[in-house]
């Protein structure tokens, strides 16, 4: 009997093709019929209005939610560990574009981009930084926390890991545990924030945080918005311990025109697009091979083994 | 018998002692005396001032110029070749700083920060780019251009160089000769100007050049500004072909406030700061480790051998 899969996030004929001669059909969240809901086993990308009617339903056969985002704090998690619901998520897939746009945030302030867009007459800035006079801490060693330090290094930074429980990773000079954070050196300029929103990274970043980690060049966020206090955030800006910001992730998204992140003239916004590149189309663009690497399992009813999300973690 | 160094470029108190203990005394443009001229053999930096009372000098005993910048135009080198003084620029000084510029502003653009940086509201930019999609030649395989392409290259790009045979240099996909522009790929999107300023480089990037390149994502000058039109430049600017600009240097310098540069929306101007960093005083900060690498040569009466001028090609 054919699989049933609701494609959420956009599929290529060809990946509709490569489904259905692995006897696996294809609906849309507009051709979704009442008696498709319980027959749906995999859900390619979350809706969250259908996700409700699916979850509703004591006889759905849903078992495996692939998510189009690396984060998965939108996701109703304990409900789909009630239900033993597989999770995974697309981490590692914009590595490259976020971590690279974290890089051009870094080198905007350090070489005086930031002073220069907006001159209009001859005048020099040359209280500018290289990467190497910049010591970088980044919150959060997965994917995107080691392109990140990839990157760095090549730049001849010296850049440091913040994880649970401070088990060394590749790429950085040293990593140190979330609880232990007076272990870094004392001369970090940079943070860079890309821990997953859950219950335990809520408002991480506030001041007394900030205190711990001295003052500071920079402070960028790409991972949630919900890990920063703002207004935390502000008070530190305009008191100067904090130099700049550059803020992908905010919250709420979008951000209000009344938010006061819009008027500060040190902080960088860029409206969670840090994914963006021009060769795939949209974020879901290198999706699908990703799925497939973990659908040979699925059908063979195999523990998956990529990018599988730990419901309780929530990441 | 004491030698005299003219210290144009500062020296630090401890150089000094340096040169003293090597029997070599210091003046400086403010105490050099008339009876001094004739007697000075080395200028660390060079004064146009003083340089013309030195070089109408029929017994000057000047022999060994250093330049505290890599570029050497502005310097009199017939001159300099008729009366045989040796020419050493301080190339390879400002590398890493230079290119950290080039790649800030690949990144400013690529990533989106040149119309992130004025937005006061939520409005989502996705016509990003990361490097491997920008394809990028250099012209100028020296010790810049070869910084330029290692970071390039640890950020996935393909870059190509450009110098004056088309001979082969590591770290680039490929090289070309500068009269063969038409061996370059047709995806080029990014052109790096790292140029020297001779009489064959005026105006090179010119209308005509441009046709060549095709149409271009991105067009930077770190070299001189006499080696682009422009005119033509604003041009190409106005019409799309090059879709923006970012040049660190220009012609003249300063860029007076009427200049039409100014005013050109998709062209970002630095004021000839890129070689700035944090840890050395100003442009000059190493350059006496380098100036002492040929001092032992030189009292040696032996040829000089780091970063030697040929007075002939300017570069």
């Amino acid at each position: 009997m054919s699989r049933l899969l609701l494609e959420v996030t956009k599929l290529q004929p060809q990946d509709i093709v490569v489904l259905h001669d692995l006897d696996i059909t294809v609906v849309t969240p507009d051709t979704v019929t009442a008696a498709d809901i319980s027959e749906i086993e995999i859900s390619y990308g979350w809706s969250t209005e259908i996700g409700k009617k699916i979850l509703a339903d004591p006889t759905s056969k849903l078992r495996w939610v692939q998510t189009m985002s690396a984060g998965v704090d939108y996701m109703p998690l304990a409900e789909l560990a009630d239900r033993q619901v597989m999770l995974t998520n697309a981490s590692g897939l914009k590595s490259v574009p976020i971590a690279q746009s974290v890089i051009s945030y870094i080198l905007h302030f350090a070489r005086g981009l930031n002073v220069y867009q907006t001159q209009t007459h001859w005048q020099e800035f040359t209280d500018q930084y290289t990467i190497s006079e910049l010591p970088t801490v980044i919150f959060g060693t997965g994917n995107i926390g080691r392109q990140i330090a990839h990157y760095l290094k090549a730049l001849g930074g010296r850049v440091y890991g913040v994880n649970t429980s401070g088990h060394p990773v590749d790429g950085f000079d040293d990593v140190v545990a979330i609880d232990n954070l007076g272990a870094l050196p004392d001369d970090i300029a940079v943070v860079v924030d890309v821990l997953p929103g859950t219950d335990t990274t809520v408002n991480f970043f506030n001041a007394e945080r900030f205190a711990t980690l001295g003052d500071l060049y920079l402070f960028i966020n790409v991972g949630r918005g919900t890990t920063v206090n703002q207004a935390d955030l502000i008070t530190s800006l305009q008191a100067g311990t904090i130099r700049q910001a550059a803020l992908d992730v905010t919250l709420p998204e979008p951000l209000p025109d009344d938010s006061p992140l819009w008027q500060q003239p040190n902080l960088l916004l860029t409206q969670h697009t840090t994914w963006a590149e021009n060769s795939s189309a949209g974020r879901a663009g290198n999706l699908f091979p990703l799925f497939m690497k973990n659908l040979p399992s699925y059908l063979a009813n195999q523990p998956l083994s990529v990018n599988v999300v730990d419901l309780t973690r929530g990441y």
